[in-house]
């Protein structure tokens, strides 16, 4: 068993790639010629919307879940976590046909309580307070034994998410610069890990809502700012940077870009416009960011990593 | 010059391929667990809103354009339509650096007639009735001497939208069915053109609106019924059989089924949910008679044709 701490090697993604290919999508990639034109970049969407169970942390998630010993397994896995995050470890474990716990706030929305038993797994309510949360979780653990698998801090879950650039660096070639968004890093330290050891020439930009703008701060600090409850439309994108992620955003991401909370709902409507996808806030913030700072992309053949798909469609930004 | 009433065969399609795949995607096929489930069918959805111009319309569109002589194709082309034809007719013909122009009704919506000029297309204005189409349209071809391709009742037409299943075979193994939504019956030809050489095994069904169930009506009766200004959400499946369609229709079709307007909305928005893609409504409308027929689809490997993806995103029908 290797510390918590322990920072994820080319190998440990190599060997998620295996682990996990029976139970991920390989993404396509889109591409559109208004958003170049518009862009003057041409831009390579990696479609993780498309992944299963609707986002990227599927692949975290399901490397997490099958590289547990068997009896370990037997115990489960649990999580907290509102999102992606918990639907994805329900729907891997369910692969596996072992037990999930996802710990939420009693105010999460249904629709996500909904998602997490869809794939099989428990929902167990707490108030909506860190200190309720992490009391209910310790319960849970005691009871079930089951194995925390952390939203991104952990070395599993980044191992597996670098698969995605894994592929996107097979599916394109030449890439200058990827971006993908940021909120606790899991995705932007995959791309880290797998980028800084096979394409090392290619440029790593975060994409961050201004209004949930810790991960820049903490960049030009020099150290992790984490802010309390900051509220964007980018809802996935909220949480703070941990001691892993800082890792691989200290050392490999070029800048951290951000836009305002009309740039992202105007680039999310554009992205569904132009490349008929169904994707959530959190993924327009790498185009709304290029938009911005068009001199940063102009001439480059860019990765833009669509995050997930997991959107109200009753309750659309713009409406 | 082949005449109008030409039959296209395998030849005509496999040289459309040939001809045509600069220009258009070969479109992914998405698959849902949830909707497998919920169907009891494995259902393939051929993502054709992800085409170039965002419907299979650019298969047709292109073979017409870039099987024109040189000289025929300096005078360019022209079409009636305020639909996708004629966006993709404007694409096809500004990728080949040739006048396109498109009549339409001056009540047809503006962001129509915006994506016929954002190809380069040039927009002409007639009243809202046949009459006023029908001289309009005489005016442009006596000016300009342009080539009309017809939206589907064009042999050139038919076997570029064939294209798609041809596709569609080599990415499925062992299909049994394939449905797709018919309105003039273009799609539909296409799919009997390569079918019923390449795999005579698979059924192909067509899928319309109650509301406008001229193509249905017309198969239970053995001749064309074509209804005069049928209403659907479905607002690309309003047109009749033509000649040409009709040939393909009656010889190759098992079935036609029909869905009510609110079983395609929901069709529609389960699709947005679950595999993340923006189409629209006329592509909902297999799915929503496959749901309302299970039993002739259970237990069978069936590929889904999704039309095009040229929707309002401020005016959903759910909303």
């Amino acid at each position: 068993m290797k510390d918590v701490m322990y920072i994820p090697t080319l190998g440990d993604m190599l060997a998620a790639r295996e682990r996990i290919a029976p139970h991920v999508h390989r993404t396509p990639v889109l591409t559109s010629r208004m958003l170049n034109e518009l862009t003057g970049a041409e831009l390579f969407f990696k479609c993780e919307n498309l992944q299963k169970a609707g986002a990227f942390k599927a692949r975290g998630a399901s490397n997490a879940v099958f590289g547990l010993s068997d009896e370990q397994a037997k115990k489960g896995v649990a999580t907290h976590s509102s999102g992606n995050h918990g639907t994805c470890l329900s729907y891997a474990a369910g692969r596996r046909g072992i037990p999930c716990t996802v710990v939420m706030p009693r105010t999460a929305p249904q629709a996500k309580k909904d998602a997490v038993r869809g794939y099989g797994g428990r929902v167990v309510e707490c108030e909506p307070s860190t200190s309720s949360r992490e009391a209910v979780f310790a319960e849970v653990v005691a009871e079930t034994g089951a194995e925390f698998v952390h939203p991104y801090n952990d070395w599993r879950v980044i191992a597996g998410q670098a698969t995605c650039s894994a592929e996107l660096i097979e599916q394109v070639e030449g890439l200058d610069a990827v971006v993908a968004p940021i909120g606790g890093g899991g995705m932007v330290s995959g791309t880290c890990l797998t980028l800084s050891n096979l394409a090392p020439q290619v440029k790593i930009y975060a994409a961050e809502p201004e209004q949930a703008d810790d991960a820049a701060r903490s960049f030009r600090a020099g150290h992790i700012i984490a802010d309390d409850a900051p509220n964007t439309v980018a809802d996935g994108l909220k949480v703070p940077l941990k001691e892993l992620t800082w890792h691989f955003v200290r050392n490999h991401v070029t800048d951290i870009l951000t836009a305002s909370e009309q740039e992202i709902v105007d680039a999310m409507k554009l992205i569904w416009k132009r490349l008929k996808i169904v994707m959530e806030p959190s993924s327009a913030v790498p185009l709304a960011t290029i938009l911005k700072n068009p001199e940063a992309f102009a001439g480059k053949r860019v990765g833009v990593i669509v995050t997930g798909g997991n959107v109200d469609l009753d309750k659309l930004p713009w409406n």
